[in-house]
């Protein structure tokens, strides 16, 4: 039997600054008793939380729309179907979507995808085998393009795209150095990870210390940069950068809260000759299906291993996102839902 | 009878900050007797100043080794054969190569290019015909890949490379939109040269109006940039940029004298998803041809103009230079050897 409600979190308001408790707002839904044609009603299990959220709920013009006030937040799920009313669909079927922060969600049944749950863990679907391994993968190989024996330096190294980045450098023969925060997270990094060397940015007071610990941890140069954080973490990489260097930005989460981030060697990007693409993997499907088929075999043949932060229930999951803008999860930020 | 003696510019000392005079010695040398094998001799007519040159004169780390201490100040130089021993030139070619500021040189007869001073005058081989004009076309073509209906635009827009990028564009359809500073700049860009708008950065005190008037100038927003200049400039265009921006960096000249040039709207290149790339036109000699014959082309129909800002004399090139990197040209800045 079908519950006859179920929990939800909505945006209340939009942050001032940083984001806070009240932004969010837990409500109790009524369950849909009756589905259109090609509907399908899930059962979450999994809820990812991801930076670009954040994005999301400013009024900011970005590369989407803000989320609504009072809508569900945005956000991929993955779960079991409890009903369906889409011939693909069978109650008791694993299947990922975008249904937001929320114990159940109604989708037509071409937005859901339909995944195997028994060699890779539901959760896996989420972040590996999802939209951050999806985007490790498209900048590693088609805008980095990287080769064996060149330098990758990726910031945010510990987190669910970092993580995946470096390891696929590390098969293609490259020298990986991660950037992290906290000396926790580079002992992972390079210790269960395999990177060659992580440098933790919070161990140095001004932007010249931190350049000087990269310089070490990168004798070469950098050949490769994929970017997730911006701010100074992006300038000491910038100082550091290789003739025809090529740089796959992808986050700078450093100034999400609006904080302003001048970049002071921008001139590294004319003097280096570097090639630097912003990109946001949604918009490239085309590559999708390859990559998920590569992620999936490297999970099921343990050459790649990820690590997952997971919150517990839906209220939970407010002060997991605050986290993971701080800095606080390793790896792939998830919530569980009861 | 070739004169026993001529003169030539030395780089006397580094810059610290702007340049200077005493950064500059003439000198009086010997005009060499004896050619070797292969060797030509060539007097002058024309001497190139060039942005690029400003760096050489530093010690910073860059893509090019920088000019030594008492050597002949780098560039190029258009002028008349007046001995050789080298097969395919004689006395009387007109020739371009990289003599420097200096009245005379000697060359291997290929590091000389000879050249058709009939149809097109032999200073515009320094110019629309020659380094700048290639820039722009491979800017326009091989990194921005303008096209009909394209929002396009550059700074240093009357400058020997941007009145070519912006003309080329507007034959291949783009509405273009200069930046420049001055009225008479503004004006020239607009009368004479037919972009569509023009911004006089001097005329705005503060970012804000600066980006106000550039968003009057660009309603469509920004497609393709060729930049130039950096700085504020390059902050006000990055604000503007649609989403899949391209951006041609072609130079920071704002930053020259070694200011700090924080960008602030850097995270524009993510949001927008942009690519960005720096380069620099000698690493790409297999486009010189096409874009030579092309340009050569356009200039013999009349199809693209060009304007010069012609010094007299040798002992004159220290302050044209400085005056180039002021803003005090129109156009491709050259000195006039007698």
């Amino acid at each position: 039997m079908i519950q006859a409600t179920y929990q939800r979190i909505v945006l209340a308001s939009r942050p001032r600054g940083s984001v806070t408790a009240d932004n969010f707002r837990l409500e109790t839904v009524s369950t849909p008793t009756l589905l259109e044609p090609q509907q399908v009603l899930v059962r979450n299990q999994f809820l990812s939380l991801d930076p670009y959220m954040r994005g999301r709920m400013s009024l900011v013009k970005s590369y989407a729309q803000p989320q609504e006030l009072n809508d569900t937040m945005i956000g991929a799920t993955a779960g079991v179907v409890v009903q369906s009313s889409h011939a693909d669909f069978n109650p008791g079927d694993s299947v990922t979507g975008m249904l937001g922060w929320s114990e159940m969600g109604v989708a037509p049944g071409e937005q859901l995808r339909k995944v195997d749950a028994r060699q890779i863990p539901l959760s896996a679907y989420l972040g590996i085998v999802g939209m951050p391994g999806v985007t490790a993968w498209y900048g590693v190989n088609q805008i980095l393009q990287a080769k064996a024996g060149q330098t990758l330096v990726v910031s945010a190294a510990s987190g669910a795209v970092g993580s995946v980045v470096g390891q696929l450098a590390r098969l293609l023969g490259c020298r990986v150095v991660g950037i992290a925060g906290g000396e926790q997270k580079c002992r992972y990094v390079v210790e269960q990870l395999g990177f060659d060397a992580c440098v933790d940015y919070k161990k140095y007071a001004t932007p010249e210390e931190l350049l000087a610990a990269l310089t070490a941890a990168t004798p070469a140069g950098i050949d490769l940069l994929f970017e997730n954080v911006g701010g100074n973490v992006l300038d000491a990489s910038l100082a550091q950068l290789n003739a025809f260097a090529r740089i796959a930005l992808c986050g700078m989460i450093s100034g999400y809260n609006g904080q302003p981030q001048p970049l002071k060697n921008t001139n590294r990007l004319l003097t280096m000759r570097v090639m630097l693409q912003g990109f946001i993997v949604t918009e490239h499907p085309d590559i999708w299906p390859q990559a998920l088929s590569e992620l999936a075999a490297l999970v099921a043949g343990k050459q790649v291993i990820y690590h997952e932060t997971i919150a517990d229930g839906l209220a939970a999951a407010p002060a997991a996102f605050m986290g993971l803008l701080s800095g606080q999860n390793l790896g792939k930020q998830l919530v569980k839902l009861n």
